[in-house]
């Protein structure tokens, strides 16, 4: 493989003169100096060693990418526009990690990141506790968080980017409310994030401001090993389809469910279906993400949109600019949600 | 941030002492050093800079992985799964691109992967035309192709592991045939890919093996600007699935249709729905892949299943091998799929 004096010799100038080519340091460069040192690095086949240029520059171009679970569709959505921007605007390259919400296992991508130069990574939808995402940014890495709001004053610089999760809540509950539902649940898992517990705060306000009884708005929560994703969210919603449809607690069963997200919503209306009950004409069903897979689903699932690309080309530009300039600030963003109505929402049969 | 040196100095040994325990040459290292240039470490927050290693080593533990679309469901799951064993095994990381099958983005990934001192690659599901990742194998790169047959003697120096698409396809098309249909679609988008040209022979060997006549058994392709996908793939299944309920060509309509993939087997789905026939009553439709959508949907969907954990798992240890032994020869890997009977195939109405 050739190097740097190979095409030096080649083009008949000096390494620090190809060096400026590779660094795009060419201004003040004569035309016939540039095209010589392009033709050499052509002839030559010369790949410039990045690992060698990361020693100089300190600055490699890549981003860590950290989510629960690419298999998670959700998440598979977000990573490909992540990249998509990282890659067709920046020129960076994404490395990427799957955490299963373990702090272990993202501590330990961030040690990572760190040891291959990687100074900027993107967090998606982490756990409660920031800390360990606290500690990486004093360590030099520029965080941003994904999904999730600020906990502490934006001093830890960390940027925060998600979606007014209590507001989709809201909305779906109030979607609900207007086609006449006086019981309603809110189904969800167990494990605690932040995001989680806005949407069940937007769930039970929506409620409240309805003027729905306290026990006319039940949180409904699946127990679950592990529910970073696909599969597992799928099954907690079977699971609590069950449970609803059998009523217990004295409670009558409510006529309409608001998911935590779609894949939990799919999973509701598979168990329902398995428990003899029809959607929308037994019970209504409403998702939040707004999944591609949320329009083939029969019934066709309405659900709650969230900017997804739009939100992808922040969080990218965000760590590109605080990695070019350590002086900006972190900030938080926060992006309003849309309501998508489909056919899995109807009016009760019979009124509360 | 402290380096090497500073290591030495706070635990009173030579630099290339604290290299060896960096290094893991630590068996005839007496207990007592270990100890200390460990606590020295570990005092001094000290992350060693793999930039410098990789110069020296000329190896850096992480692989790229390339995929059509991380937010197609499948290659989240196989990307998942390849990550994980990456990680989990060997320690590897893994650098993600989404190439969108065109080989002018396959070959740019090859060129930062080298620049980056990466040296394996996995590539998912690539274009029939393999020469640009022949080209990066001759300049250096460990090579493992997903999802297709070698096209040329293992002499490319590129490892294949696919499962037997033929097989599938033939799987998928007897157990229609099984239930007495006679009259076969097989669904697929245009775009030549070989696994698709396999699938496509699998299932046309399967109806001349049952004596089926020749316009009894018909291939339906929808046209797509870029078919690497999720929504765009069970948008074409939304349209075939109007084409075939309208009939036309003279041909009767197929009571069966066998689909490229579960994301089109889907779309088919949710393109009957519409068109006002019951699946499998009027219809019955099979996939391929059984995603963890498959059980999900609305009928459950038969499909043929894909080992595909298993398929990961060979996948990162054929490239860490060959990585460690370059005298390794490249090696074709072929899996056998399996049949999953769930609800979307039934006996047609009326027979033939």
């Amino acid at each position: 493989m050739s190097n740097i004096q190979d095409v030096a010799r080649h083009a008949g100038v000096s390494t620090s003169t190809v060096s400026n080519v590779l660094n795009r340091r060419t201004d003040r460069m004569r035309e016939g100096t540039l095209a010589r040192v392009q033709a050499a690095i052509a002839a030559l086949d010369f790949v410039p060693n990045r690992a060698a240029r990361q020693l100089k520059t300190g600055h490699t171009p890549m981003l860590g990418l950290l989510v629960p679970s690419i298999a998670n569709p959700m998440y598979g959505f977000i990573a490909r526009e992540i990249e998509a921007a990282a890659q067709e605007r920046h020129g960076f390259r994404v490395l990427l990690g799957n955490t299963y919400r373990d702090a272990q296992k993202e501590a330990g991508f961030f040690d990572d990141l760190l040891a291959h130069g990687v100074r900027g990574v993107v967090v998606v939808s982490s756990l409660a506790d920031e800390r360990h995402i606290e500690s990486a940014a004093r360590r030099g890495l520029v965080v941003v968080s994904y999904d999730r709001r600020a906990s502490a004053p934006t001093g830890a610089g960390i940027d925060h980017i998600s979606v007014d999760n209590a507001e989709a809540a809201r909305l779906a509950t109030q979607h609900l409310i207007e086609h006449g539902h006086t019981r309603l649940a809110f189904a969800t898992v167990s494990g605690k994030t932040l995001s989680r517990s806005e949407k069940i705060g937007g769930f039970l306000g929506a409620a409240r401001h309805a003027g729905l009884a306290a026990n006319a708005a039940r949180v409904v929560e699946a127990r679950v090993a592990s529910a970073y994703g696909d599969a597992e969210m799928a099954d907690a919603g079977r699971t609590l389809a069950a449970r609803l449809a059998r009523g217990g607690r004295g409670a009558a069963r409510p006529t309409a469910v608001v998911a935590l997200n779609d894949m939990l919503a799919l999973g509701l209306m598979a168990g329902f279906r398995e428990a003899g009950l029809a959607v929308p004409a037994d019970v209504s069903v409403i998702g939040m993400d707004d999944l591609f897979l949320a329009p083939l689903a029969e019934p066709a699932l309405s659900s709650v949109r969230l900017p997804i690309a739009e939100m992808a080309r922040i969080i990218v530009e965000r760590v590109i600019a605080r990695l070019a300039d350590p002086g900006i600030a972190a900030a938080e963003f926060i992006f309003a949600p849309e309501l998508v109505a489909r056919r899995s929402v109807a009016p009760p049969r019979t009124k509360g």
